[in-house]
This record gives structure tokens, sequence and C-alpha cells, in this order.
């Protein structure tokens, strides 16, 4: 299996620094009183598309030579890897074929026309994604740009670990949430190439806990049925992204779905930022863990803020147990 | 009359530096592309306390000599002057006394008291509050410091005008929300001390528009009756804030409330910020006056952020019109 290394995402930095946002590091105070540590917050629901994502999508498009990509790539997805590969593809000048579902809310069907994705809707079952993404890429000659399980995304996804750990010196502990894996996996190797000795953390939600159980059994266990807010987390780990996290991860932390409003709530209160329910899950998987993170330095990944004042609100008064 | 200019702005800005954040200025092309302008948006959201308010507090607290501040420092409030001073009183180390009026949000008196400050509590009429105010300061011989119409927190408030100015060059027009006056007064003598030629707007509601009516009548009109959600907008001008801000000002613009409540949701969708309802009202200006702006580099000085989720939805929902 070709895994990517620290020296890819070097490379990657190079090559995606022009067309990223290099996203701010937040501190808050009062947060760090309530935790009790200090908390670097590196701000990825700044990125482009208001996502993390964006970081993998570049890489992707930009790796390859122009010829290789000359009929464009292709995807499956609902969320933010859609846009961001749409996004991404125009930027270098490519078509994108994204596959989704035909219930994937307005916003980001919108936002994926917006870049000038070609769609194709397909029923909402993971079958008939799959199916549909096939046909199409054998009809365009697309390049498949799978959402995590790819090197070239992993390596684009670990930047962030890397523009954070540049900014800010010694941390002893970095955390990041875990749905795919792409965003951790690259953070591991990020975290590791940097400091060998940093303890990295995963977050999932308590109803999505099958990355917590891969690493218990040591195979990828399927996400069965998971039942969370945390509606970037869903998925299971992949082939690359399974075989990195057991290697460099402390621990991966589960979370009760109320500490996820908690979380959102708090970023909104004490920061004044609009996260998303998967990016409040590192948030509140410190705030369940206090003893773990007391009196360290620790960098905690933001990976998005795509999330309506509707919605957010709902979670707030509802307050899922 | 004693009116602040450029140079008190520069010492303020000396003064303050250690004790306030330098906050970030944000952009966001898709913004941009709505407005047909280039904006710059100064995050005092970010801010201590959450709004602007902090640095003409601090400004306040730490020009005196601290034998003319020994009493204490005391003001009457509800919003977000009394959490800036009890604050900058703290970190001066002397006493302060808030007048609230006995309604005011719990989370207000919390933030008050959090930071040490002595609360009194009164009737919810000015008139109350003033005499409860005059008590105090009579028997504890405290400093009064007017949440706006004061020499010191003026001068504290341009800075922020200034810090935007300093990062951003050639801005052509810069815009504030104007309530009592302080901001966008200190926002005019900082615009114009560096740039002669820049423009310089202020923003109300036209539930509120009693700054704009005093420009027009050339005298101080009361806030009679003001109704709108941008709670920070509804006191009128003071002796200074007219002065200055008749001298230096293009233009106020008034806003309809569901500009204001679009503006927040723009900040929020896009920007992945959140603002409070007054500092959404400049972006709700330059929303219907389009024309005015267009092509301009336009810096906006975004004043607080300090919502609750709660509220910012309920608004969103009901949308006043």
């Amino acid at each position: 299996m070709d895994l990517p290394k620290y020296k890819d995402i070097v490379q990657a930095h190079e090559r995606i620094r022009p067309y990223i946002h290099k996203t701010p590091v937040l501190t808050s105070k009062s947060i760090n009183e309530i935790t009790g540590c200090e908390l670097f917050f590196k701000c990825e629901n700044f990125q482009k598309v208001g996502a993390f994502k964006f970081r993998g999508a570049c890489n992707s498009v930009f790796r390859p030579r122009l010829k290789e990509l000359s009929r464009g790539v292709a995807t499956h997805s609902s969320g933010n890897h859609a846009a961001a590969l749409a996004l991404a593809a125009k930027m270098r000048g490519i078509p994108s074929y994204i596959v989704m579902p035909e219930n994937a809310p307005e916003i980001k069907i919108n936002a994926v026309l917006n870049y000038g994705g070609k769609i194709t809707f397909c029923k909402p079952t993971n079958e008939a994604r799959e199916k549909e993404l096939e046909k199409i890429i054998e009809k365009t000659g697309a390049l498949l740009v799978h959402p995590y399980n790819n090197f070239n995304v992993i390596a684009g996804q670990g930047t962030s670990a890397k523009e954070l750990m540049e900014e800010i010196s010694s941390l002893d502990t970095i955390i990041a949430p875990v749905g795919g894996g792409g965003l951790l996996s690259g953070t591991c190797l990020a975290g590791h190439g940097m400091d060998p000795e940093i303890n990295i953390y995963g977050a999932e939600p308590k109803g999505a806990a099958d990355a917590q159980l891969s690493l218990k059994t040591g195979k990828i266990e399927p996400s069965i049925n998971p039942v969370t807010i945390a509606d970037g987390l869903l998925t299971s780990l992949g082939s690359l992204t399974f075989q990195i996290i057991k290697t460099h991860i402390s621990e991966i932390l589960t979370v009760k779905e109320s500490s996820i409003v908690d979380a959102m709530k708090m970023a909104w209160e004490r920061m004044k930022i609009v996260i998303e329910p998967s990016a409040a899950v590192s948030l509140a998987a410190i705030i369940e863990n206090k003893n773990v993170f007391r009196n360290s330095r620790t960098g905690i990944i933001l990976s998005g803020g795509n999330i309506s004042m509707e919605n957010a609100s709902g979670f707030i008064i509802k307050r899922p147990g």
C-alpha cells in the first residue's frame, strides 16, 4: 500500500499554497479557563468552501499533470468534498463530475453548480452512488478523487496541521475529528513529521464510533446506521486512512450529542465563530475529558463551518442527549 | 468644547495596545461579488468582551493618573460598555460601579460580576439610571465614564479604524454604525487624520434614525421610542460626538430591519462569524446602497458579536420587515 509521508505534505503545501487560505489560529482565554488547558483553534471554517476539504481537493487536481486530467475529475459526495472538488477543478480549468443523492440540501447543490460542477443525481443509497459514479467515469474518462481514501487528498488535508504547528510552537497535543479519516490521517503525518513526541487524538460521536471500534478490533469496522448531528462523520475509515491512524494515534475519544451542541454554542458565545457539528466534536472531546488535556498546549482543528443558522438553533433548542 | 484630535487617538493606541486585541481584518470574495465593492471587515466582535467598547473603556481607565482614579470608575449601561468598563477597571486594579436596569439580561449581569464590577440595580428608566448613578458617584467619589460622550472614550474607539487603515492601504470609504456616536466619531478622527480624502459614512436603523435627523436639523435630536433589533443603537448623539460627526461625515445611511437580518445571516453563512444586529447595520447599508459603494475599497467596522444563538435564530425566522 502506497501511503503518503510527511514529505508529501510538505510538497502538497508548496503546491496548493497559492489557492488556499492560510486560515487563522484563534485562542480564547475564557475557554482555556473552562477546559483547564491552552487551546489553539485552527479555523478551517474560514477555509474556501467553508471546510478543510478544499486542501485535499486542491492537491488532487493540481498534483497530476494536466494531460492526465484533461478529462476532468469525478467523485460522489453530498457534502463539503463535492463543493471543494468543483471549485478546485474550476481553478485548474478542468471539468468536474459530481454524483449527489437526489435529496441533497439545495444549498450544497447550488454551491457545486456555482463552481461549474456537473451534477448527476442518484437514489440516496451507497450502492446507487457508486454505480452512478462508475458509469460516469466510464463515459467521461474522468479521474476519480475519493473524498478521503486517496493519497493526494490525505496529503492535502495534512497541510492544516502543518500550518498550525508552524505558527504555534511546542504543542503537546493535537486533536481532529474522524469520519472517513482523511483529516485525521493527514494530521497524524504532519504532527509526527514535525514533532515525533506530539500526542495525536481523534474525536468522534458516540453514535458513530466506528473508528474507535476499528482500532480496538484491528480491522476496519463499517459505520452501521450512525446516529449523530455531526453529518460529516458518518462514514467509515478507508484502507489508507486506517493504516495511518492506527500507527500514530494515542486514542480516539467519543462524545455525547449534547456535548457537541454545547461546544458549538461555546464557540459561538465565547469566540463569535460559526462551526459545524463535526468541527465541534473535537472541542466536545476536550470538555468531556478534561483530565486528558489538563495544562497541555493543545491544537484543535476546527474542520468546517457549513451549517445554517436555522439548523444550528434547532440543535441548541432541542439539545439532543 | 474640548474635542479629541487624531493625535489623541495615536496616544490612546500606544496606551491601550498591551490590553486590547489587535482584531483581524477579514474579507469575503462572495460578499464582494454580491455588493460590487471590495470590503474589509474589521472584526471588533473578536475584541475583548466581544465589542469595540473595550477600547474606549480601556483608554478611560488607563489615561488618568492612578491617584485620580483611586476611588474607581462608574457608569450606567445595560450593555457592552458595562462589561468593558468592569474589565478595564479590573486590569487597572481599581473598583468599578455599574448602574444597570433591573431587567438587564442575566448574561450581561454575569459578565459584569465576573469582572468584579459592583452592580446597583435601578428601575429601567433613563431618569432612574441617572439619579442612581449620581448617588453612587457622590458616595464613592468614583470617576464618571460616560458610554460615548467622553473625550477618552471617543479617542479609544478611534483606534479600531486606525488599526484597520494601518493594515489595509488606500481605502476609499469607511463605514461604522451610529448610536450614541462614540465609535463613529472616533472613526471620523482616525479616518481623516490618516487620509483627509477618505469618505466616512454612518449607518443606523430606519427605526432609530435620530443621528440622520440631527445632521439635517443641525441640532441633537433625541431618540424617541426607537424600534429596532439593533439594541446597541438606541441612544441619541452627545454634544461631543455630534460636533465631530457633523464636521466629518459624508452621509448617514438608514436601513430596514429585514436588511439587518439579511446582513447578519450573510456574515454567518459566507464568513462563518457571529455579529450582533448593531454590527450588521453597516453591511446592511452597503447592501441597500450598492450604487454609493460600487467598485470602492471600503472598510467596515463590525462593532460587536454579543448575541445569543436563540435570539439570532429568532430574528432570522421572524425576519422583521
